[in-house]
């Protein structure tokens, strides 16, 4: 489990609660002015001059979320906080502080949670956030991580899930599919390692899908694209469970239905290559894969011209009145299929 | 496990993971005016329109901070909330909003959260407390709780553990030990009852300890005292380790010593007696119980008139210089014992 095998490895009874926690966040350093007070305390203070502040939380459980088997825990970690800071970025704010709980089994010695940290603190690192609080416990088994994470924003940048309306175009950043693909692959690959641990991994030319899985990134960076644009969203979600589930997402919560073009949903070669390999359909992974964390949001049809040529960004469709539903429209063909949460199911029946 | 054995149990796959989230928080309302979004976006939106923001998160795992055996889900929800509150009420501060994350295993039926997050739901209205995000999982084995609280207060009001000043006084809320030895009392009749599952258990004339252990409150009252009294702590922690660890704290972030008085720790008269019951010693059970959950502060000594009549607060002890460490001076005996974050060591080489 850890990468290196022959280091000394400390029982967490030796350090004790305090001692743990002050060896696993002792090397974070502070760097949002709105941090006025971290780890150590009661709680933390935040100070957030005048803006609102938006908060969100989730929680991962081992064998569930991810597999300790093909998920190093330096990766686990990072990717932790990328879930959360993903959920910030959907509210089109800035992240600025998480709080960061591990439930874990005695299994894992401290030096286990100081790779979980290290993942933690580069994605920290990386994203400028800084880590304020949290908790660490034993558990009967397992690892079980809750990660909550804060941002802030003015009141008029921020953007729900409520407001999209008929006519506004749907757009989604990055490309999709990829991170659904890379799992295929790490399960595969860890499968062939169980039947036989001395075969090599075939992890070779995957790259691109394999670090959308394993180190996704949180595209913070969009919030940033769009206030040079000057382009505000109307409504924005980020894709953690597939295309489809969080297109269903804004037509619940704005009461509108959409219309998504096949043809326009952005995948990487890499990811239409593999899927073959699979015999999956590439549209399938986008629509029910997940774990994508690229932001899908909808933007007056007034902004089309600011947005139509930045290479972050593909316009897949738009919003329909609520009662004409949620379609896709299939490529070349202009028929229409429903879309469901478990993703397309005309795919899903095919495969 | 649930208190009706007769009703319909169903399964959590049966709602899905947005069909669950649904059922569990609709019957929550808003009440604070700071809660802007609730519960179904990516994040929620907190309005603090000039106060600063505390944070806080606690995580609790199943048979490490509770057992099913003999803790009532409906109080395990309640507690679980109080717990953090505890720790917004420790900043001087007033409590606001919750995030809850649970991740449970198949073994556990929809109408088993149900009975949590009543508890979640009781200690919400009562605290006026809103539920504004969470996440919920399934997880290979037993329940993990995780939450967040979220608190209000201006700066000049938020007390921390660093400001105790040589002669400020040591007070405390409410009195201590009685939810340690309330833990007594259900290990003793939980194996009682696993010795003879047609014993009735013994649980009478234990009320207060019992409902110490199984229903502590947030002593959220404290600020408000305070503030009629115009008394503001110069520093302050929850009583969640026991009052000798709590010390502690304080004496290493204000950079203090403590003197403690033996006999002026309050304590119930139930706790005296289950104490001897059990040969514990109650100042032991006071020092390192825990879960009292009480408030431990620091005032200036110019405020010693504005509290000493006070009947919800106790002067136990004063602060020194660093370099005269953290004792407790034995009752009638003019000896200094040292305090150590286990309890009183004398007391516990005795018992």
């Amino acid at each position: 489990m850890l990468e290196d095998k022959n280091q000394h490895l400390t029982p967490i009874s030796a350090l004790g609660e305090f001692g743990l926690i002050k060896r696993l966040t002792e090397k974070f350093s502070l760097k949002q002015d709105s941090s006025e007070l971290s780890v150590g305390d009661d709680a933390a203070i935040i100070n957030p001059d005048g803006k609102k502040v938006v908060v969100t939380t989730d929680i991962l459980a081992e064998g569930v979320h991810f597999n300790l088997g093909y998920v190093p825990l330096k990766h686990l970690g990072y990717k932790a906080v990328i879930v959360n800071l993903s959920d910030i970025a959907a509210m089109n704010a800035a992240p600025t502080q998480i709080l960061v709980s591990l439930a874990v089994s005695n299994r894992f010695p401290v030096e286990a949670l100081d790779e979980i940290y290290e993942g933690i603190k580069l994605a920290c690192g990386k994203y400028g956030v800084d880590l304020v609080g949290g908790d660490t416990t034993s558990s009967t088994s397992g690892l079980v991580m809750s990660i909550t994470a804060i941002g802030m924003e003015n009141s008029d940048k921020i953007a729900t899930r409520k407001n999209a309306k008929p006519n506004d175009l749907l757009v989604v950043s990055g490309d999709l599919g990829g991170a659904y693909l890379g799992l295929q692959i790490l399960e595969r690959e860890h499968a062939v390692f169980l039947a036989n641990p001395n075969m090599q991994p075939e992890m070779e030319g995957y790259d691109y899908i394999l670090e959308r899985q394993l180190k996704p990134e949180a595209r913070t960076d969009v919030k940033k694209i769009l206030d040079e644009l000057e382009v505000l969203p109307t409504s924005m979600i980020d894709v953690s469970d597939g295309l489809a589930s969080e297109i269903l997402h804004l037509s619940d919560q704005s009461q509108v239905g959409f219309r998504l073009y096949e043809e326009k949903i952005p995948m990487d070669t890499m990811t239409i290559t593999t899927s073959e390999e699979f015999n999956l359909n590439p549209v399938m992974c986008a629509l029910s894969g997940g774990e994508d964390y690229e932001l899908l949001f909808t933007i007056s049809p007034n902004d089309f011209d600011k947005i139509k040529n930045h290479p972050d960004f593909t316009v897949i469709g738009h919003a329909v009145d609520l009662e004409q539903g949620n379609y896709m429209v299939l490529r070349g063909r202009n028929e229409l299929s429903q879309l469901t949460a478990q993703g397309w199911d005309a795919f899903l029946n095919k495969q």
